[in-house]
């Protein structure tokens, strides 16, 4: 147990001090380097495809003796599909601008200096993700392009799928004279090491979990370095008095079904009391054709039950822990509630600071919801579904934070970097 | 013991409650009615001062019957001078822009929807801090401005100068219909319910602490809410070979002098050993006539041996040690670098990211090192002494943080706040 012990402490100094060092060799290179290596990388991949496909294999095989499901085989296997989206996605980062080394703000002070930030990365990377071995490919990407070193920690199923990616990667960085270690594969499944690299603030910068709820408290709970963390998506959609209903009805259905099991589905339907009685027939009858399950509160319950709906035996009563809850399926919680500010305060009770959109013609209840709800995106009517990095203009996403540190919802390249001060003086000392 | 310990959490889950609802009441208050809160607040000390002293008073009294020192005493102490500071640095906070509202960046998107930011304040902010009791005002001011809701701990020995201040503060807010609970004090000196605080992250969304690294450094350890953390200052300056003598000396001088114990005072110079027979002898002689002790490296001593300087003997052999220690005193180590290359390594090991200079009147040079040096404040023939928020242009600083992700360096009223996405569209749905 010593001797083991010993052993990750050796392996996480050492990835520790490599990430460093390469971290800082980063410092020196340039965008057209970064861009360089980037579309070697993407070549590489496309040329050894036979390669990756073999070492994916093993671990499908591995991972079906062990009895994992077919949802998890399907999200461990790589085929041309996922080739050419990893392929797709690496041109995608090399055409986005360079966050690094951007001068911003230099303004003169009364003393004379000139005081501005630059842009930089933010040193060492920890990314701990599960079975997608393409999260090793967008990773690495991402963080060789933000000028950071990664230290990568893949699923134990997806172990050869990620070295054989990984060689790819070190191959080219060691061609175009980067420094190889900035991005590095954490080599065992021991789960020790993972304990240990999260409390390493001497190494770590920050922290990503990719991955399911579990994973992501988990790693948060033992962390000693910042961890940029994605938790619950519990969204909500307000139907105003002031709403358009042809509107409302499109964007709930959008923001509810356009896909099921995504942060950005929505959870909770708000519904101002003053267009209930129009609304929720036409908006529950659609819900109800696509299969949706609905828990709606005593009051929608009384609306609905003279109403002419068909599948009536979907609509159930809603409890406490349905405003609670991110079903990630077709269930949908709905409430008739006062006015704006009744939603408002039900949104601040019940929701998860993710996102959340209001329906309404009206501009000053519009701007009131705007200012009053406290979530990483706040929108006026456009479905919750937008809530993505790339329908941003990211160009790119590493995840969507939950945190109010730092990086806010969808987080791209400058999420990846942080700013300095610069000062410029000419000799100039403070009185 | 039992008893105890639900009481502590009752007490917390009261002010955290509390807390949590006055921000929600703050997201609705607008700048008008923010700076009309604090210059009556800034009125209120003012015609109060008598009052405030009699609570110092006892503060005072205790302190000495405990036995502190007389800097501790100084500290602790409430006079004419630090009434008029706090009244200054109140009306200063008001005549700042509001930095809560800002909406940024506001862009369509190929979609129809579009997308910015807005700049919201934090939350619910923990501020603890030791024996100076202005801090009270210092931080009650900027949280306000930033629409915040703070917790304020302050050190023991100053709860009745505190409770005093918080008394007005809590006066002036309600006679300005602005939530009472957007200031409180924890109303006792147990150090259970700032362990408790710094855990909960249910109502804390960012503690900072201001006092001794040991502080912080307990407070980090235990805390599971993201802290705005001020730890080392371990700065350098780097004479190049480039550099002008002149401008050296004095900048040197006023890094290292003009306060001894700030956290941007100089600690460690390093000097090109191209310049190093030029340069060394002129900055010792005057270092010494100041008084500054010098540690420094075998090079420098050899270099200074033959040389006609006073006070020799105060001249000493740098140990790697000295490297690592933020000194606060008058004591300054020396080291001669083979060039930039060798000096930039050098901050790299044994600096702590804070602030660092380059004394140089090349370009190249001054570039390099503004890119490679990994500081929160990194300058160019400018003295260390500058990093300071009034002298960046903020207008006010609640303290100066060391970590990477959020706000880096000097912290103002913007690093109290962060950005939500805003997306305006008009009925769209994502396809």
């Amino acid at each position: 147990m010593e001797t083991k012990n010993k052993e990750i402490l050796k392996l996480v100094n050492n990835l520790g001090m490599k990430a460093q060092k390469a971290f800082q060799k980063m410092l020196d290179v340039t965008t057209k380097q970064k861009n360089k290596t980037l579309i070697d990388i993407a070549e590489k991949i496309s040329l050894n495809r036979k390669t990756i496909f073999e070492a994916n294999k093993k671990d499908i095989i591995t991972a079906k003796s062990l009895g994992h499901d077919a949802a998890f085989i399907n999200r461990l296997t790589l085929n041309e599909k996922s080739i050419q989206s990893m392929i797709d996605g690496i041109l995608k980062i090399v055409s986005l601008t360079d966050p690094v080394g951007e001068i911003n703000n230099i303004q003169e002070q009364p003393s004379g200096i000139s005081v501005g930030t630059m842009r930089v990365p933010l040193g060492v990377i920890l990314i701990i993700y599960e079975s997608r071995p393409n999260v090793t490919i967008d990773a690495a990407a991402l963080s060789l392009k933000s000028g950071n070193a990664v230290i990568l920690r893949g699923g134990s199923e997806s172990i050869n799928s990620n070295l054989e990616l990984l060689k790819i990667c070190s191959q080219t960085l060691k061609n175009n004279d980067m420094p190889i270690n900035s991005v590095q594969l954490v080599p065992t499944t021991d789960r020790n090491v993972v304990s240990n690299l999260i409390t390493s603030e001497k190494y770590i910068d920050v922290i990503i979990p990719r991955g399911g709820k579990s994973l992501i408290e988990k790693i948060s709970k033992d962390a000693k370095v910042p961890v940029i963390k994605h938790l619950d998506g519990i969204c909500h959609v307000y139907i105003d008095c002031y709403a358009n209903v042809d509107k409302a009805v499109k964007l709930t259905i959008n923001s509810k079904t356009q896909r099921l099991a995504t942060c950005n589905t929505l959870e909770t339907l708000l519904v101002s009391e003053k267009i209930a009685n129009r609304f929720l027939p036409i908006i529950c009858d659609r819900l109800l054709k696509k299969e949706v399950e609905l828990r709606v509160c005593n009051k929608s319950k009384n609306i609905l039950k003279n109403k002419n709906i068909k599948n009536k035996n979907h609509i159930k009563l809603a409890t406490t822990s349905d405003w609670k809850t991110e079903y990630l399926r077709a269930i949908l919680s709905i409430k008739i509630v006062v006015d704006i500010y009744d939603a408002i305060d039900h949104i601040t009770k019940f929701g998860s600071q993710h996102t959340d959109s209001i329906v309404t013609e009206n501009h000053q209840n519009a701007m009131l919801f705007l200012k009053k709800v406290d979530s990483s995106s706040v929108m006026v009517n456009a479905s919750t579904r937008f809530a993505d990095g790339f329908e941003y203009g990211l160009g790119a996403e590493i995840g969507i934070s939950t945190n109010k540190l730092h990086a806010r919802g969808p987080v791209g390249l400058k999420g990846l970097t942080t700013k300095k001060w610069i000062v410029l003086g000419n000799g100039h000392i403070r009185n």
